[in-house]
């Protein structure tokens, strides 16, 4: 089924990890080769690669590329070697769990291999990442098939960030169900936000949906209200990077404040997502922790002058949390989740956790 | 009073109208000389002179202009001229409607005077100028003063866009209100929104309250939800481009954004402004023109490299309408006017409106 991905962000080149760097889009496509465990974590935190589920696919692919280049040929040297290169990967970004959720399953497997040489260990890694990865895509066209349900020729949908294949293994979670309804001919118009500071609307989601054939429409992140109010906005999708127990979730700064517009102007508001995204230890949105970055990014981003005085003071979260309250539901692999959250996530997911 | 106005964003300077170029703000204050009518008309359009008090302030300076380099000498001539001017000067931006309201008493003096030299008509038209220059600085401290009751030392405030003394003959509507609390003492700390696409809040607002000494934050405007729910804002004051007569008011987009984020988190709306900014001709909101702007506003600002792919359909609109229902109060230069906004308003300007 990999034919049906339109773009390739990241693969596993015979000791190298190819990536899409991201920050050039759309002015240009370019490649990009990390050779080295800390240039996949610079891609990360610098979000050359980004998106919750790309994340946790650049962690186990730096994760293999460590253990490949293991200086250890064996058991508790190789496992003290994997330990430090999932601490220092999960170091790279805080509010997305995927990430932690792919290191974790790649430690698993160093640990119940930790009586083999290390290149079956790296056979095994290599397997387990190509998992991640077909799994991921499976995903998306099971989130797309449920989503796609939700959406009815001739609606107009909103979106903010990049929930698509650049944030994903290549077809995208909140995209993903655009591309699905697109697929089966709905006639659909996309409202995307820009997103600052750092304009993954502008510069990705557009560039995603103009190049899949969808009637796409650009608007800065301020005009979402007028646009709900006047262009009858018919649903809103949106992607997430980590869902506590109750339903709250992180996604990028912006997506709070289009869920409160959302409940006033009666639109449907739905946020698609794998189980990968899903934290149950945490029991409400209050404890995820929210990314703090740069203040440059909002004072003089891609700017050759800088657009604020010198010295102002700029708070700049990366993410926000919406509270279960103004979800209408969530969007997964194994279907739409609705009220109540909290019992309707343990009974999709609490034997999936009690096994992983 | 003029002394206490920190900023002169344009003036009369024999026979040229010398402004800010406001484009250029923060990273410099370069004052330009408009020589012609076109000029001033093109500095309106580019935003160079913006805010609507002070639109209106420069269309009367445009207006003087043009009456000073006005070919025939008396009569009908001149009153020829005069209607030409105003309708050119009207043209530069639809939106606000303090730009004709200061063109139609320019152009009354005009008719008052139709017996009379060029000289003359020349000499009551600065006056009148002058005299709309020092209303608007007298309204701006009333409206301070009344707005200032408002708030209680140790609030947190938000705004958008600028409605400062740049925005104004130099003291400024909502950021008056501010600046007056800050005069009494008042301790309060402003999150100002950036106010994409063109920043005027990052730019302007963020150079004004920090040259004011004002504890100033600067925000995305994604960021603002978050920030009324995780920073406790206390109040939200903006101005406004036009009032219609049942309280329903334009201001720059995102505005009524704010005021739907503000219901939600029970946070006070005001909206500052004065006479010259309502327009009882409206009977509500929907009636007023809203400006769209250029795309690329959107897709390049600034940038050397643009920020979305070429060809992408973009909604630009420069303003959007808040519905009544979302306004705590409307701060005049006579008073604060509540709910019920449409007999209120008529309480207080009605008369004014049969007397103008």
């Amino acid at each position: 089924m990999k034919q049906r991905t339109f773009v390739n962000p990241i693969e596993w080149r015979g000791g190298v990890v190819r990536i899409i760097d991201q920050t050039r889009l759309p002015v240009e496509l370019k490649y990009e080769d990390c050779t080295t465990v800390s240039e996949i974590w610079r891609a990360i935190k610098k979000l050359k690669v980004r998106g919750a589920p790309l994340i946790g696919i650049a962690g186990a692919l730096g994760f293999l590329l460590g253990m490949h280049k293991a200086r250890s040929k064996d058991g508790s040297g190789l496992l003290k070697e994997a330990k430090r290169l999932r601490a220092y990967l999960a170091s790279s970004r805080p509010t997305a769990v995927n990430l932690s959720w792919a290191l974790a399953r790649m430690q698993t497997i160093v640990e119940a291999l930790a009586d083999r040489q290390k290149e079956e260990v790296f056979c095994e890694l290599k397997s387990e990442v190509e998992r991640i990865i077909d799994e991921d895509i499976q995903m998306c066209f099971k989130m797309s098939e449920y989503g796609s349900k939700l959406i009815r020729s001739g609606d107009r949908l909103m979106t903010v960030c990049n929930a698509g294949g650049l944030a994903t293994s290549g077809y995208g979670t909140a995209l993903g169900v655009f591309y699905r309804a697109h697929e089966e001919k709905k006639k659909i118009k996309v409202y995307a936000c820009e997103t600052r500071p750092l304009l993954q609307g502008a510069r990705l989601t557009t560039w995603e949906l103009m190049h899949n054939g969808i009637d796409t429409t650009l608007i800065c992140d301020n005009m979402a209200a007028s646009v709900m109010r006047g262009r009858n906005i018919s649903a809103i999708f949106v992607g997430a990077d980590r869902i506590a127990a109750n339903g709250d979730f992180a996604n990028k700064i912006g997506t709070y404040s289009l869920a409160v517009l959302a409940a006033y102007h009666k639109i449907p508001f739905y946020c698609v997502a794998p189980f990968s995204t899903f934290d149950l230890s945490l029991p409400c949105g209050s404890r995820i922790p929210i990314e703090e970055r740069d203040i440059r990014e909002v004072t003089s981003l891609y700017f050759k002058k800088p657009i604020a005085p010198a010295g102002v003071d700029v708070f700049n979260p990366a993410f926000d949390i919406t509270p279960h309250e103004l979800v209408s539901g969530i969007i997964t692999e194994k279907g739409v989740i609705r009220r109540p959250f909290e019992e309707n996530i343990k009974a999709i997911y609490g034997e999936s956790v009690k096994n992983s």
